[in-house]
């Protein structure tokens, strides 16, 4: 089946029954939301460009599977060279909606969960890995959607899973039938789930022998019974329901979140991927972490980009763009995000295979690149609002503009230079505020922040990577110290 | 007269004609618009707490111009104690409020054109300084709140006011008349003013020769005719108009910027305070921008307060408050708020008096102190996000909370640590919101970086005051250099 | 009696008989030996200065025990304003020395046993505070220099005093008798001690019961029996031997530390300041830590002003003073070096009276203040050797400039711009080395992290004044969050 | 032949007559000379380690003009994988050297004289290329060092080298005679010359056609008549004649810089590699640059992991390992290094083809790592000199604990945890000072900011190569703006 446009793929998704809650109200599908159609466009844009044979090497792979043509977010990584291509894909996205585009969870959950399967199947001669195979080729084979589902809501987090107080609040099977098991439970922060056409859940945790139960993964449709999306607020989400354009600084794009709840969904065999082996949870997690790691390193790169050049163009509509300290900003802007990108390249270009064959990034260096990720884009943002100036924070509303009275007297006081359209230096005004404070702040900066996992886990990581023994060792040497 | 009490304060407002422009309607006053009120509360509690004995010594002082007790925000400082103390106050008034109070700049004003005048007519023989000591009693009498307006539209910034395409780019006079002057142009981002009885205005740099009609100051109350202002979007500013309070993080306080218009205003003769003299608009304004970098040592750390208590309760809500990196990220926050604290005083303790009397900062370490406030506030706001998780941009809306099937499935899978009570979990979530991302981040973080003067503005002002040919002179002493 | 003259209070160091080991040689007196002889230039300079009428406010104070005007580094604090003037004259002093001028240490015990052995007699009917007048006076009568010694050796870090495997890794009372005690032990890093007349002992941490024999505070002169000096070495520290100048950077002024120690040293009866009572270590440490953390804010910032002035001859001498990045550099080393000003005066303004009746600093901003010592020189040191360029390390010798050989060579070579002596080129490239790499860094990095404390330490102090609960129950407030 | 062995390349290095000024004395040859030593045996183990069948795959590589078997530090890069096998090579030789390794600069003039004579011979016709290769066949065949010299001296840096009042301030060519050209000038901060066969000189900037006569490559060897090195003084040099080791930190390894004089020198025309083509002047440097800044993002990791291993080592003497703080210093140590180490990996394998058929870094990533590279070194080394403690600059002499009566008394008092050897202690102490203050911080530090050209050279080129334009594009697209 050849791969869907991005309007076909809209139309599957409408056809998609959900359960959806937003603002105290149920709806069934986010397609024609004006709170949700900027994230449904997003993804749009992952085909749009699959479509485009200027990016065909970058959006699309031949799948180790079938065979065929794939779009890349449905790949299995087979070389560095893909792992390359995956961040270099993703930072062009980046750049073509400055915002979130979702389906990265899919893809990460994808290579974690594939190499996992075959490393359980090898010790336990369970078939999660031929499970996995199979579902991962009826996803490539429809060109599909999928969102990647680990953070449980983790209650009391000073207690494992099956020490809470409520045992729903880490997701688990609360039953096993001949056909498949039951879940309940909760995933909090899904980036993208509404967008999806499937779900692929995973342990959000390492576990213990007393934790059997949580260690499950498996994938389902969105249309599964029992499922339930409860949608996350964003900064400025309704500015998208007062019928403006201008007053949204990105009109287009977006990103979006929910809780999602599983409310006793039924898993059927094939599409257990983790049942009870528990030793593998932490695996899994590790991996989807690496991987999900690596991937900030492009996307918020190329979000970062569109940033950059709004903030290069605010200083020309300013009327600033030749003072030297606003030069030297930029390069400190460009420079943070370029050592960003550097990251998301040098883990995947280490990158190794796994026992199953399909590649891993290098772990210390992903990780490395997570943590570099908590930190440049809150100095890009502030860089960004230092040079775009106070107009950002007090410029009147797009209904003030089209005002008969103070439209006109906004546009002859708040002029630039001669040349600039006062309406493009209001435009970019309103598309830096969306970036640093507005709805696409929520990704560009508190995602970076605790996407993928917070900056601890990420310290964590790097100290267990870091061979410290190897380094004392060094340093004995040049010491001449004896052990 | 006694001390307005915070009900009499909107009292008066409410009885002011004002022409104000909110997303393309026009409205003539702030007192009851949900948008506005909240910006009206924080300066209520300006005279709330005067009313305050706990609090008299810093929230009232002595006029040396009527020797009655008065608010200090309309004070003359007479001593290094008085400027230590307008920063306590601002701090005081930070914790409270959680935002911008606004009447700061009526207070700065208030002090520069106090100096200024004085040696303007020192100089010419004018009689601007009676005419301010007669505007500054009567202020003072009637305890009333004032805008300082110093902010041009500026146009093309590499010209000159005078040579501007269109001479109203720069507020100036466009007629002499023998009972006063006629003024035409605007002022960008006025904070506070709807919530204002009179409003200073100053001129916004340095002047030629050629810019005698552009350097002007004068006072005119709210309601002149020809005045109107149009009031700048906030982020996540019509979450007011919702109906709710958790959404809105702090339901009570909060900040109001407006683009302020005078389309030929009249100002009588004993109002003006300058008037042609350009060699000294660069002191008056160097002086308010000092006064109010000094300011923001004291506003911004009340705010990092509640800002560092919200992550601080954050943590306990999440419940992992002993974590170290938790412990050592709030000392991180405390110790940055604590140096801009430090700034604020040491500018203070080290005020000199001017000529007129007065006392002025220390021009190098106020603006030291807010270079400062361009920065850390904004790591502050990362640490806050670090420590509050991502939940503070996910969290499902107050109506989903309200919902009778979903706000009980809220309540349980968010559910933190036993002791918690789960909906305080959420409060603390939007608060942090409202601080780094909402309409409190516009004053906590883009007004830090951009009121009293842009970045670059206090880094050539620190270049001005360094003395560099004394420590020159310092090192060649040491290096044994012969001049 | 007159304050001493600088010779007079060379000639009075020399008089003592000391016991110094240095490489591995014992030597009986710092005068005179070359590496030591500029340690001893910089005290000679507290006295110098305190000749000088123009610097009478600063260097002198009036005795509150005495009436007798006296070297400030013998006062007892009597208001802020002292605690101000404190930190300006250990500015002015590094500014002349662009040392460490040694002399703090005694100051900063000197206010600290002064209101702790009040207390301490205050509890216990004890004579602390009168023994410690008495030696006070005697010191003040005969300006004489007094190291403090506080920093215990402290062997295995986790264990207390008295549970060393040797006790006398904490310095202890080994014999009690009628006429006084015999102490044992050592302390390390004593800054200036072989220039001193007089060492004020006391305990390094806060003690538990069992620590009775390491609760004690005593004064002694140098030549006392038993004590002994080990100086540590310095970066670049026989560069002194080699007859050079210019290799020195700074030929003039220098700093040393010692391992001090105490080898059944007795103590008098009436040079015992504490002796037992556990519970006021703590306070001790406290405190001398609070003001010593103080003068950080002013040494450092003095001896940041040289080397600010050195890169700034630097970047003329090199040729490149007008480009834009250069002077943007020199601002940054500007703001960095005044914000830790900021620290120093808003600590000592805000200090407040103990029971005693001296004054201590806000010990919160004292801490703040030293945090940003700890950080902030080793930026500065950056962004000199930025600007100073390569030269300053790959630099011949000069005995290389004398040869007649290539001694033309280098400085046709190494020339700068035609006005510049290419000789005073040389000397401040050796003067930033010395200031960043060499035996000043030692002074103005190395000491500036761990002098006073190392960070953690203030961290825990700021910790601990954070007052985090009031903060908390201001965000609460804000939130609408009840108790 | 068969690659040198260290031993052999001593032996070889002795053979040659040079002319070395070394504080104010002439000498011969670096090999035995206690301050020169140490820079030998760094270069000796580029020989050493290529001997190591373990170490083959990075050390080595195949030559593509011989088809033989070579050290990869004469290899023309032939691959992305070439790139970052460099880097990996340059991280394990700073890992087993703790210093600089010298051999890099001509390896990085190799790859980018090679890149560029082909180009101009392809636009002239001239034989460069030939020359070139010949060459390069040469020193690979013999395994030799080579110097690659590019930075004059500079002179007035507002002037181009032919507006010198000194011609010779840039190196250039005095005559032209039938068999070769005559040249003179010099070349500053020239790393390892001493420990070099041959010396490549390029021009330092790119020219316009008055610079014809500076426009020039070549290469000789280093007995070459005219040649004349005075080695550039180091922090703490003359340590290494005092016969100890344990003060030196680091006793076997080390760095070296010399002033190179070029004095009337006769280059063959086969050694010619540019001459006259003055465009071609900036490609030369912008690739070495590129090249060289590739370099540091290897080598000063490795010195990087062995600062890192000597702390956590510090920090077990000390006995403080288990406390939180410094665990998270040294994993903000490491993550810091490691970025560093993204950068040398991503450049490295975003490598493109030149027309030569050698591989060039990318350069945007190259300038980005450098320019990372002069920041974090230093913080890496503050955090370094915070866990180590103050003992690292306040520590007695090697005589000192030599000696009868004061050693024991060191080891006592200066003891740390029982299982901690005192003297293993004290050697860690001298590796971290070193490192940070000593000998090897001249090329940890200073040549981290200014190898490879100073920081401002990278942003020069981050600006160049940051394709604004696209960015802009960009953010007009998602803005709506139209051009």
């Amino acid at each position: 089946m050849p791969l869907m446009t991005g309007d076909e793929y809209v139309r599957s998704l409408q056809k998609i029954k959900m359960r959806i809650f937003l603002f105290g109200e149920e709806i069934d599908n986010p397609v024609g939301n004006p709170i949700l159609q900027p994230a449904v466009n997003s993804v749009k844009a992952t085909y749009d460009l699959a479509q485009n044979p200027e990016y065909a090497d970058l959006m699309t792979a031949t799948s180790n599977l079938t065979g065929e043509k794939i779009n890349r977010f449905t790949h299995i990584h087979q070389s560095p060279d893909d792992l390359v291509k995956k961040v270099k894909m993703q930072r062009l996205l980046g750049q073509k909606t400055a915002a979130c585009f979702q389906r990265c969870v899919g893809m990460d959950s994808f290579n974690s969960v594939y190499s996992t399967t075959y490393e359980v199947d090898k010790k336990y001669g369970t078939h999660y890995h031929d499970n996995f195979v199979k579902f991962a080729t009826y996803v490539q084979q429809n060109d599909l959607t999928v969102d990647g589902a680990m953070t449980d809501t983790k209650g009391d987090r000073s207690l494992s899973p099956s020490k809470q107080a409520d045992p729903d609040l880490f997701l688990h099977v609360v039953e096993r039938r001949p056909d498949g098991i039951v879940v309940r439970g909760a995933k909090a922060h899904q980036t993208g789930i509404l967008n999806s056409h499937e779900v692929i859940v995973m342990p959000t945790i390492a576990m213990g022998p007393d934790d059997k139960d949580y260690a499950v993964s498996f994938a389902v449709p969105l249309d599964t019974e029992g499922l339930m999306m409860i949608v996350g607020r964003q900064s400025c989400d309704t500015r998208k329901t007062e019928g403006c354009q201008l007053d949204l600084g990105n009109s287009t794009y977006g990103g979006m979140e929910a809780l999602t709840v599983f409310d006793n969904v039924f898993v059927p065999n094939d599409r257990i991927f983790l049942n009870g082996e528990t030793e593998f949870a932490g695996m899994l997690v590790e991996r989807f972490a690496g991987y999900h790691r690596q991937s900030y390193g492009g996307c918020k790169v190329g979000v970062g980009d569109v940033l950059i050049g709004a903030t290069a163009l605010a200083s020309e509509y300013n009327g600033v763009e030749k003072a030297s300290h606003i030069k030297d900003k930029l390069i400190e802007m460009v420079h943070l995000n370029e050592t960003l990108y550097c990251c998301g390249i040098a883990c995947s270009a280490e990158g190794q295979p796994t026992e199953s064959g399909n590649y891993l990034i290098d772990l210390m260096l992903a990780n490395v690149c997570k943590q570099n990720v908590t930190r440049f884009p809150y100095e890009i943002a502030r860089l960004a609002q230092d040079i775009a100036g106070g107009l950002m924070v007090t410029l009147p509303s797009e209904k003030d503009m089209a005002h008969p009275v103070v439209g006109p007297v906004i546009r002859k006081y708040l002029a630039g230079p001669a040349k600039v359209d006062v309406m493009d230096r209001f435009k970019i005004m309103r598309l830096i505020e969306n970036l640093t404070l507005g709805t696409a702040a929520v990704g560009y900066l508190t995602e970076s922040m605790h996407g993928a996992g917070s900056p601890q886990a990420q310290r964590i990581m790097i100290s267990r990577q870091s061979n410290m023994s190897a380094k004392k060792a060094m340093a004995k040497h040049i010491a001449h110290i004896k052990d």
